[in-house]
């Protein structure tokens, strides 16, 4: 990616995750909050110092204790944080005072083993909803993750996943004319997630230099078309949260005009960790690319997008590699957004299916085929005049969605 | 049910479906459009003279043709209607000008067999979208169905079943002050069904004496808390309608003090066929009955209830037999209404799970014991002081479900 000439800059993609960028270092372990041995279930992250730190949070009015202390850290100290400690297995949500009184002595623990105070550090929790957290497990593993903090953030990955089928971590290189620095990330899904934010945990990291209220933006700006358009359910969590640190370490100061260069590397970051979170999608075996283009608005096409993604029947119709159109028409004409069907076109793997209100069933044996890949793409353009774009990426619904979920606690 | 001493009535179940009252006749039979050899696919209502009617529509911008048809004939007769045609196997939906003639000429067809205008019948129609009727099978089964109209309702009821694993009729006897009058009706399901109305027929008839106005008014009255408080899985179609056809052939007529029995009627009635269609879900082994307390409003009750009826996780919880509050909690919590988490209180079963915040996991496992019955309730008691109340019934989410939708055309 490269924008205008003013601004010129290139995106690559790089090697590692969340530790790629300087000045960071991380640590993953079993502490014992997952039942089944040597499962990671506990990660740190650090920064060398105090750095400028961003946070956006679920909108569930259920929020989670980590959510509200984090929430309550990042304001105590306008944005420069230490650390982050996350736990798998247990979301430590709907826990009450004691859940509160745990998920600030995670930060304490974690503050006294790195030097600094409490309000310096982080805290975000996946896992189960209602189980207060085995602290006799979760506070010797702190202090063995805070001794172990090294340069592989591989091990992060692992430690903050749950039903995710593989880690997802992600990093590249922004080079501009002022310098190169490196964005980092890493993030888990994989139920209840239509992030807004969900069981969704996303981490990412840079060693530009950005002040935190530039940091938030940036962070905002990227998790937009990133991690708030990805849907694997629908099912918002109470524990959601993406969190971004910039470490400075690259000397590369993030002004106004490098402004779109540390979205760009935020925004490549993000889109690759959010689509791994669908592909990874508990039960998923197709990722879906939904766009739409031409409504009267981007609010518009979201909405549009969004309705389709979450229509238990496209999902089902995709998984049987069925090139059911019907199902896309009706998902769009249900969504509350204005727009007149008969200018609505609807392609999928570029085939085109219906047009003018009338179907071109010619055309499905060919999409049938496009529907049996993993990557598959479902288009429909609204045709109003008002271009309004918008894409979200979701995955199909299978049996084992189902059983996964009927057994998650059993 | 009984109301106040104003308009004593008593409303109790009687046998019989679309045909109870006194006035109308039935027919259904295989005409060809379903490939399966005697499988019912045309249905023929008919009121021995024009008698009032009513209707209500889907809110889908993709409307199929005889939606269109039905509500154009409304409109030009003021509510006046001879008969109802349906076939199942073909929704007549995104077929363009065709369509649009298919369904006129299923009017036209069935109006010359009864000697009454075309804008006296309203035609329904259910099944996959984007296909053309096969006129050829259509036209000679309505000449059929109307030499073969009848007492008996229930032909009616298997002719509008598509995945439906059961037919659905009911019907009941009002008993009031100045008579006694039937309410019957019709229903079929069974996907893409959250009605708004969804795949959803209905077919309400009452020998009771009432304009098309009062018909229309107690229709939609007795329609918001039973064919639009379900829910099968989010997915609102382009053929959904209820129609009401009253004979007045009891004699008793419907003015302002009979109205609420005329609505109790309707409202049994509807309610049956409601559940009958959730029971009928696709691949569906459970009903759940969400209600929901002391909202702000109705409309946030409604929006809470349909929240949770529609959240996957939610729906396989129960499918698993688990009792997983957190996941009630979380879809109450994203439903976009506002509420206090800590004032929530959350039954499954009658069996406390969740108050003050806080799980009551020792009733756990009785919770778990009810959530194994077919019949299960999930209660949430929002505790805001606005009193705002409201019951839904969905079901839950199988692998059957997206084995059937999976593999529906294919």
């Amino acid at each position: 990616m490269s924008s205008s000439v003013a601004t010129q800059f290139t995106v690559a993609a790089a090697t590692g995750g969340v530790t790629a960028p300087k000045g960071f270092t991380a640590a993953g372990l079993h502490s014992g909050i997952k039942a089944k041995a040597g499962a990671l279930d506990l990660g740190v992250l650090a920064a060398d110092t105090a750095v400028p730190a961003a946070g956006i949070f679920t909108t569930n009015l259920a929020q989670a204790a980590p959510v509200i202390v984090s929430k309550q850290h990042l304001g105590t100290n306008h944005g420069w944080v230490r650390a982050i400690v996350v736990n798998s297995g247990c979301a430590n949500a709907c826990t009450g005072v004691v859940g509160l009184n745990d998920a600030r002595q995670m930060t304490a623990e974690t503050a006294a083993q790195l030097g600094c105070q409490p309000e310096q550090v982080l805290v975000a929790s996946t896992g189960v909803i209602g189980v207060n957290l085995k602290m006799d497990k979760v506070v010797p593993g702190i202090h063995a993750a805070a001794a172990a903090l090294g340069r592989d953030g591989s091990v992060m990955a692992r430690a903050i996943m749950t039903t995710d089928p593989f880690p997802k971590e992600h990093a590249v290189t922004v080079k501009t004319a002022r310098g190169t620095f490196i964005v980092g990330g890493t993030a888990k899904g994989s139920g209840m997630i239509e992030p807004n934010m969900a069981t969704m945990l996303g981490f990412v990291s840079t060693d530009a230099k950005a002040s935190p209220a530039v940091l938030q933006r940036a962070l905002r700006d990227s998790a937009e078309d990133t991690f708030n358009a990805i849907t694997v359910d629908g099912d918002g969590s109470t524990n959601d949260c993406v969190f971004a640190l910039a470490s400075g370490a690259s000397g590369v100061e993030i002004d106004d005009e490098l402004y779109p260069a540390l979205v760009a590397g935020f925004y490549a970051v993000s889109r690759e960790l959010a689509v791994g979170i669908v592909r990874g999608g508990e039960g998923a075996t197709k990722l879906i690319t939904i766009a739409i283009t031409d409504a009267h608005s981007v609010a518009d096409a979201r909405r549009v997008a969004k309705t389709i993604a979450n229509s238990p029947l496209v999902k089902t119709a995709v998984h049987g590699a069925d090139p059911n159109w019907g199902r896309i028409v009706a998902a769009a004409g249900r969504s509350g957004v204005m727009f007149d069907i008969d200018r609505a076109v609807v392609h999928v793997g570029g085939i085109l299916l219906f047009e003018n209100g009338l179907p071109h069933d010619d055309n499905a044996p060919k999409a049938a085929e496009h529907l049996k890949q993993k990557d598959v793409s479902i288009d429909v353009d609204l045709g109003t005049g008002g271009g309004g774009n918008a894409t979200v990426w979701t995955c199909d619904l299978t049996a084992e969605y189902v059983k996964i979920n009927g057994e998650y606690r059993t």
